[in-house]
């Protein structure tokens, strides 16, 4: 580790104060260390949410431990997990899901430990506030340059939870795909990326058709229907663009985001709210 | 102080550069300083509040200059204080009962004394904008090693501004407390802990029923009237967890919070919504 | 540059992860910066709430290089810039009006740049993310010493863009003025200071009467009619005061804000709720 090392940090404690805590406990063990706060507004217990956030920002941040906490099943016996990546970064969180996406982003885990050394945790351990307790104090213990392989057992990676992450289907000149997330521009992050539009629909095509299934979020329940069955809204009309300001102010645009992945938004507007979709949401596009 | 000392700092600033205001003056003076940001986004004005979770954090943040400013008064006459506490930290902030609870959680209160060294301010001082002309500076001059002593005069303690904190009382098999701060969550934290609800209640029953009085904020009025003669709710049923992930998913607990007090959540939810309570309120518990 | 440098850092990306992905990419690249953040919710493509709330903050920070984004036209062919400026700054970020009243704040443009060292660029750059592209990692470059010189060839000061700033002009005893920014507590700041207050009313009086023009968000066109004919709202009555708690709660006032500038507030509330005014507003203050 550098003299200044980097610890990366997102929550859903919002920003009253609890992640001051952790920031605190942190400095305390780790007085150098370079906090960076990746966000602390995930929705509350989104762990899906906090997982694409988490997977987003790690691969740009220098090397370093990072942690993340949305926790709905803090104090209960989900397990307290640290994942050491092939690019050299150690994730810390829950075992729930939350941290596997971006370890995938950091080449990959290649060793998994239960967070188990007493010694590194505050002396206190309440049951329900493990990033002051158990997280943001063995990540600064790792931060300050102590071993891996003393945070706890080894822990089987299969036995690892895992998020079902929506996924992209090409079938009849439509792509049925997922909502990854909705951004606070209102933009709406898809699973596939270009290559699986074109393959089908054909040479990118200037308009498209977007058909919203059941919303996952809005209607209570996991969308399950066939979206092209689905009765739940009509299709709205969108533009193939390369960027938001290609697309005339209000127009709904398809374009491929920064990560390489699709995206629809309005430009100068909010797609997600235009769309009604949240995070889950099923999505079909097709020609238009 | 270190060679890289700690600035805690909290506000009702918002999020729209006040704050960056303060930081960057802070900076100007103590190139090195860590500046810890606790909130700033404590409700507009709100003193208890601002004094609940400046109480939360500092007791965790390394020994340092912790910074204050929830001022509905600036530019009044109320004072520009510092107190120096028993285990090191300087709080600085105005005289309005915002730094006294953190004190209390730091050692208590050593020397108070009035910002009055106007070489330390800003060289201009505006009415409305003590965050970035007084108490920063001020902040900034201490972090560098200057001494307490210059900051001004001493102040009487019995004089210093104190807030009429809700207290927790036992009577009849009922605890009768108050509500000390709603958090992101929508957690409702109170005054007493554990030990004032087995009073109350005996050895600590799976069941209780919860009784808001009239809340100050809603009403318009600080609630006077005793809880158990309130008719502003019908009873709530909750059970006692000790954390959120042991109840069923929408249901109220009481708990005991990671700082050893009471408090009332709802599974996955938010308690404050459901029970309509903000800080200040009036809350019994008694057996259900 | 100190071994420290200072890295101020504005956007309208939220709070949700992308301005983490630019903090990541300066300190891949400038290790020991010190990054201040300035605002990241300033409102979506609000170009001259950005450029407000940028000049407001730049004085009070160390000599730095500063970047800001609120970039609606990002990927299109908009310039990226850099601006030298007689404080020495360096101002990184779209030419679309956002960095010049900043740049005026600092002592004005010593130098213009167009960003096109693309070594300085990440390899691969988006159609979308120019911040994470571009403006972090161009800023990171001069932060740790390299010269401005060589981040692209100069760019004609005229031909930057500039834009339409609200100005206060005195006629029959009126001021008309505009909003320049309505802030987190919802003071209503104008163009425009006490002398042009007193140049319209005569010496300040206690009461002035405060008109209302359309306000060009709510009605969803720029106001042109003349206020004093305007027929959108009565007048509403103000008081002069030095600060808020010199007013009665809830009462309007006409105060000097820290700037210097004129700003309307109502003593422990909202004034921009009161007024229904948002930025770029037309308000017209005469004696009551």
């Amino acid at each position: 580790m550098s003299e200044r090392p980097v610890i990366g940090f997102l929550t859903d404690f919002g920003l009253d104060g609890a992640a001051a805590i952790c920031r605190g406990v942190m400095l305390s063990i780790a007085r150098d260390a370079q906090i960076v706060d990746i966000s602390h507004t995930v929705a509350k217990y989104a762990i899906p949410d906090g997982a694409y956030l988490l997977a987003s920002a790690v691969p740009w941040l220098p090397i370093g431990v990072h942690v993340a906490v949305v926790d709905p099943g803090v104090g209960t016996d989900r397990r307290p997990i640290g994942l050491l990546t092939a690019r050299g970064d150690v994730l810390i969180g829950p075992d729930n899901g939350l941290l596997l996406p971006a370890a995938g982003r950091l080449g990959g885990v290649i060793a998994a430990r239960l967070l188990a050394n007493r010694e590194w945790f505050l002396p206190a351990t309440s049951a329900t506030f493990h990033g002051r307790d158990i997280f943001a104090p063995v990540a600064a213990h790792l931060a300050i340059g102590e071993s891996f392989g003393d945070v706890g057992p080894a822990v089987d990676q299969p036995s690892l939870v895992r998020l079902d992450v929506p996924s992209a289907k090409v079938e009849n000149g439509r792509l049925d795909t997922g909502v990854t997330y909705v951004d606070s521009f209102g933009n709406v992050r898809l699973a596939g990326g270009a290559a699986e539009l074109v393959a089908a629909l054909g040479p990118i095509e200037l308009c498209a058709e977007i058909i919203v299934a059941t919303d996952p979020v809005a209607s209570g329940s996991p969308a399950t229907g066939s979206p092209a069955t689905g009765s739940s809204a009509p299709a709205a009309r969108a533009t193939w663009q390369r960027t938001f300001g290609e697309a005339t102010t209000g127009d709904l645009l398809v374009y491929e985001d920064s990560s390489g992945n699709l995206a629809i938004a309005v430009s100068n507007g909010d797609a997600a709210r235009r769309l009604r979709v949240s995070t889950g949401a099923r999505i079909s596009i097709r020609r238009g």
